[in-house]
């Protein structure tokens, strides 16, 4: 009961909070914004302080190193909070814009407005920064937003609220257009997911089962990705030396994200030409291959794979490897396996480039470029609040106008339906 | 078990038969749809012979009859199912559209590409009309459509399912397309929306409960509004002559719709010029009037309003009246009371147009015309599969383009991320 209406009252006041953030100026924004990068440099030593508990308490419960280090706040940890809140200050301010506008017979002028979508719940594990990077986002865009981030961070987020709040209130802002849960149970996110009348949105970021505990529990909208098993198909007739060059990129330059390739799909004709040489490359910069029995042929190294291995997302540098008849094959093994997030062909010829973009059923589809650039950044959305492999409301990254939504404007003089 | 095991293979092929639709060119959607509008006509005697079927259960059970007269198929019926489709067939298809490409430093070329959303499943009572509308529009967009009719209309959507399967057979097409799932038991619906991983998106149509129960148990995104209370607020300095004809058109033309105007706000400064003669008028009409203190004083025949009018959806000729101190208020009375749904001021005044356009939070905002307009075909969509007041994917009337979605697209030459 004290849970139940802890949120409920913190649901009620975003609400009612994200009337004022809506309908503020770009500048009073873009003020709270940098003020926020201030305090952040005023309260570092309290920041790092209350994230030393955190790290005590992470220590004690035998967290892995892993989650210490995406736990750990250090000096350069805040830099780039502030860089990050920077950025989103150099965006171009979608709320307010209208489209343009079209004219109806009986004269009736038509056209879209952008407007903030209200109230943001997040819900994440581990990451302090997300705590900054979220709340600058969902600010920009005109949103009231409740962080929910994993217990083990918990006064590392109050601490990083507490410094939201100084920078808010220094604006002349209501505290509560961000709000961080106090409470470390479980059952906050139960009650926060049933606040359907106050919270618009719900974006999940975390490991799978998060995911799905969000999915199953929530009566909001969830935009949400589960897991990107990436796919570059090499093309009969590519070039080869570009095909190498990308497929390193997509595999080896960061393999621990969720746009890095966990799958290569061969042409069978381009497999002698191209498989030993890519493989040999691989090999070499410590990528485990498994294969289908023809990649295994070619390749001695590589590992037999079984039909688990071709719905895997490792995130790790372990590649599973396929030798397909065509562009047909290729385009039904993503279907059959792919997670809807990156696909990419390196390929000379027109029609299947076409084709691969065309039937690649994925948020973003690429010809002759690494799947590495499925990231808000880098397809100049500015920073991203996360990946979306739901079809509703925004598939792909999602950046601050992602975060907004439109209503029809409709200008009159006194027209009545006959 | 043999619910779930049909409702999981319909589910299912659907998802394979989508992806024949999701590339079908323009020419054969159309041929599908015209085809199914002349097999309308070659079954029309059969197809009322199962309607009767219908009608007769339905009066054994006693239904009222406004649910018999909607659920009756007569000859003006498939002649208005005939046309609708020939409209969708008018409308431009949204498919395959790419657009305007930006380029970025790397000389990635980046753009939109629209695409279907792939399964679409529609939960809707007795109407029978909207299997064809639904089915069309669907179509029309290039996705798979599992459709779930009341049970008191089973045998009318079989008759029209198997009508739209000849149809598209004649065409080349699977029949999994569209699908009408054949089992009246409420747990057919439940089982619909845990299939995630092939249906994208739950369009419910009906009264609140139906709309909640599917809001609450669906892990499928769901599309929906729940009521309109819709708002005229009739400014200090308006037209008068064009407040009244407004407000009269916004509640009497079709009282039972869910854009008709369920509130009038009047400013405290027009009160005495403005409310005796629309009342009168109103009264006139056969409108019942629940009024505020002050209404009540200036037009006797009007009972008091409870605070339960403010929020109600009458849906009849009756209609709740507040006097309200200015814009501010009549924005607070909106916000506390509305539904999101449709909003309308009449005023002279350019300020004030503009502060309500944006303050208010609302699908469709109008400046001087009738809530009425609130409507694709009247804001020149084309024909409409339902209004949202959820602010996710689409907000107000979705038409053909609402029930697609984008892809990134990405052109490169080589490039790899550094």
């Amino acid at each position: 009961m004290h849970i139940e209406s802890t949120i409920m009252g913190m649901a009620r006041a975003a609400r009612s909070a994200s009337r004022q953030i809506a309908t503020s100026s770009s500048d009073t924004k873009n003020a709270a914004l940098l003020k926020i990068a201030e305090k952040l440099t005023q309260n570092e030593a309290f920041i790092q302080n209350e994230n030393t508990k955190d790290l005590i308490l992470a220590k004690e419960k035998g967290l892995s190193i892993a989650m210490i280090d995406r736990l750990t706040i250090t000096e350069a940890t805040i830099r780039s909070m502030i860089q990050g809140l920077q950025e989103v200050v150099q965006l171009p301010d979608p709320v307010g814009s209208t489209s343009a506008s079209w004219k109806r017979p009986n004269q009736l002028t038509i056209s879209k407005m952008r407007i903030p979508l209200g109230v943001i719940g997040i819900i994440y594990e581990s990451r302090p920064n997300v705590t900054i990077d979220a709340a600058g986002l969902c600010l920009k865009a005109g949103n009231a937003v409740i962080l929910r981030g994993g217990s083990e961070a918990i006064h590392s987020n109050r601490a990083l609220a507490k410094t939201i709040h100084e920078a808010l209130s220094e604006t002349g802002l209501p505290k509560e257009i961000v709000q961080v849960v106090p409470i470390p149970d479980r059952e906050a996110v139960t009650w926060l997911l049933q606040q359907e009348e106050c919270i618009d949105l719900i974006i999940p970021r975390g490991g799978e089962s998060l995911i799905r505990f969000v999915v199953e529990n929530s009566k909001i909208p969830v935009l949400k990705h589960y897991k990107g098993v990436c796919h570059v198909f090499v093309d009969d007739g590519a070039d080869l030396a570009m095909a190498e060059k990308i497929c390193f990129n997509s595999k080896v330059q960061r393999p621990g994200v969720c746009n890095a390739m966990e799958t290569l799909l061969v042409h069978k004709n381009i497999v002698s030409d191209f498989l030993p040489m890519m493989g040999e490359r691989f090999i070499n910069a410590g990528v485990e291959i498994r294969g289908c029995p023809e990649t295994c042929r070619i390749l001695p190294q590589a590992k037999p794979a079984t039909e688990k291995d071709w719905s895997e997302e490792y995130l790790d540098l372990i590649l599973a490897v396929r030798v397909v008849e065509d562009i047909h094959a290729a385009l039904e093994h993503i279907r059959q396996y792919g997670s809807s997030h990156t696909e990419a062909i390196v390929t000379q010829n027109y029609s299947r480039a076409q084709q691969f973009l065309k039937e690649a059923d994925s948020s973003v589809v690429l010809v002759n470029a690494s799947t590495r650039f499925n990231d808000g950044g880098q397809l100049g959305l500015g920073a991203e609040i996360g990946i979306s492999t739901s079809k509703l409301h925004a598939f792909g990254p999602m950046g601050v106008e992602e975060l907004t939504t439109t209503k029809f404007i409709v200008l009159g003089e006194g027209q009545i339906r006959e």
